[in-house]
């Protein structure tokens, strides 16, 4: 048998999604790794069924509930497929049969939203930021927004670009619907704002397989019986996350980032704190000379994301290098735009924020 | 920190999916769950695009090639949203502009996939075991099959109902499409055989969360662009499972029961010698006499899931009570079917069974 890995061999983990999880809850899954509670079994082996699974569900649903205060009005479920699934199952659900959604495209991840839709259904583009490269978010005086909308879908935070909306983009009375994938769980929200939102677990809630969604339960209804069973909602709330089987271990792993989120951070509004601080350390570095190029405007920037460039791709590559020499890793922007991007999740410690800010220092300092 | 559990701790779970692992599998997944390899981070925290995690997917694909000796001309998919999604895929790819299907329906699972497949095109259902409650496989002469449809669809192995087929039926050169959700490597399978073979992970390759599909290249190409993206054989396939962040822990888990499976086992025919000793062990039991009532008929038994009744469900309940108090658990048979269902997939241990057959024996000493 290999040795236990321990603590020591761990390094600051900055990568984009799959994603840095808190100590705590990974040395929890390793302990009970081949027994859970008293179940003589792993989580990873127990049906879906039995009553251990039942407890963890319940109690990923209930720590969900209670860190974001989402009323009785709406149902919390647990899907699989990605952010890329729910691309599709928002459009099948809601689109299908009504005239148009409206779509605010802000990066990337927003883009490729709308091309889904479109299979779906009419789709308004009613703000795209592609013309800057995409760098900032529309002002509200920006949306020409259809009253009569069957949705408006935004995504709150475009991980590749850095670039995240402060508040709600007010929608009147259509339902909200946003993608909030790379920044679920980094602040308090008004749920009652949102028709829908939804989240690959993968950034702030958990691993990779796991989707949240958090739906108004009057939108369940919409969802025609023609659909692909697996696509509709109403189905998976019927049956409490369990209209198939669910990903069992994600699940539990999200309950446990959950319980870390109330109990040793102390919730969702002293996570922002920490989130804020964290990205100021890096920001105020960007913003002291033109050495780093940061990609969004200061009012449009994401507290999760940090982006930035160098003069040159060769000295971005020497970047990238160096800080893996100093532990700091996965800093490179993604393949469609290049740049340094610095992922800032909640799990990141913010000794490791420091760390990557010193390195930032004194990397200027050798180079600059 | 709580202590990291033991060996001893756990008991002989039969559990019909998500299902037991080979305890090596889970030793190694808990040594390495706060760092992989020289990843400095858990499998659970790591890039869908790092090179640690492209080592396991191509490990993970590699292993499951040779174990099953995939020919060239197939691709090995690694998706999410298990057999359900797959039953509104198999059609939306393959039925959907085209005639008709023909669907074998042996079992409850096969139910369901017909259902799907109509929302999607024409279904003919070319044997339903119902009138004699899933207890028996056609005869090849009693299946009428259609030379022009676009698949011939079937279970391989009905979980809930315990019935198996011994191999697969003669489509002639109609793609043949298999659920192979709770047999899968179980047993050596001659690939070229298949158009498609589609299994979720829980029973015998790994956690809930992963679904694995094995397609025909050609075949990749009667999906449609206007088909949701997610949903699209054909784009998995070019981004080599990576179309979108895919379940990267449970697809390690798949490395992992792969190795265990060549390295620990031997292949799949000596995998399949211990699962056809291992059923007989407790079908000799219930053939002795009454005590025991088996559901399928013995030509048509499966290997995977033994299914049987006592003389009423007080008694069953009994069995079942007393089979947990002897460290033998998850014996329950389906809500829809009540019974028992011992599942015996290929982590279960002989050891287990042999305790099973102990205690069968025994309880029907005590009772009968």
């Amino acid at each position: 048998m290999a040795m236990v890995k321990s603590l020591k061999e761990r390094v600051f983990n900055f990568s984009p999604g799959p994603a840095v999880l808190p100590v705590p809850v990974l040395e929890e899954a390793r302990d009970e790794l081949l027994s859970h509670g008293d179940a003589g079994a792993s989580v990873l082996e127990i049906s879906h069924r039995s009553s251990q699974f039942s407890a963890i569900l319940a109690d990923s649903k209930q720590r969900l509930t209670d860190l974001l205060k989402v009323p009785d009005s709406y149902e919390v479920l647990f899907l699989q497929g990605g952010s890329r699934l729910q691309f599709s199952m928002v459009p099948m659900n809601l689109l299908r049969g009504a005239g148009s959604a409206d779509y605010i495209v802000t990066g990337s991840w927003g883009k490729k939203a709308v091309d889904e839709a479109r299979k779906e259904g009419r789709v308004n583009i009613v703000w795209d930021g592609n013309k800057t490269h995409y760098n900032r978010l529309p002002q509200a005086s920006e949306l020409q927004l259809d009253v009569n909308a069957a949705y408006v879908h935004y995504t709150s935070n475009e991980t590749i670009q850095g670039v995240q909306f402060l508040t709600e983009p007010d929608v009147s009375n259509v339902p909200l619907v946003c993608d909030a994938s790379s920044d679920f769980m980094c602040r308090p929200l008004s749920i009652k704002k949102y028709g829908l939102i939804y989240a690959c677990a993968q950034k702030n809630a958990g691993p990779a397989g796991v989707t949240v969604v958090i739906i108004r339960k009057d939108l369940l209804e919409r969802g025609s019986d023609d659909l692909p069973g697996y696509c509709n909602y109403r189905l998976h709330a019927a049956d409490n996350s369990r209209y198939n089987t669910p990903p069992t271990f994600g699940i539990y792993i999200v309950s446990l980032v959950a319980k870390w989120l109330s109990d040793e951070i102390g919730g969702l509004a002293a996570m922002e704190r920490q989130n804020r601080q964290k990205a100021e350390l890096l920001y105020s570095v960007v913003d002291e000379d033109d050495f780093y190029i940061g990609h969004a405007q200061p009012e449009s920037r994401s507290i999760m994301n940090v982006t930035f460039r160098l003069r040159n791709d060769d000295f971005q590559a020497k970047f990238i290098e160096t800080a893996e020499e100093h532990g700091l890793y996965s800093l490179k922007g993604h393949r469609s735009v290049g740049g340094i991007r610095a992922s800032i999740y909640n799990a990141i410690p913010i000794e490791g924020v420091i760390a990557l800010r010193d390195f930032m220092l004194d990397f200027r300092k050798q180079n600059g």
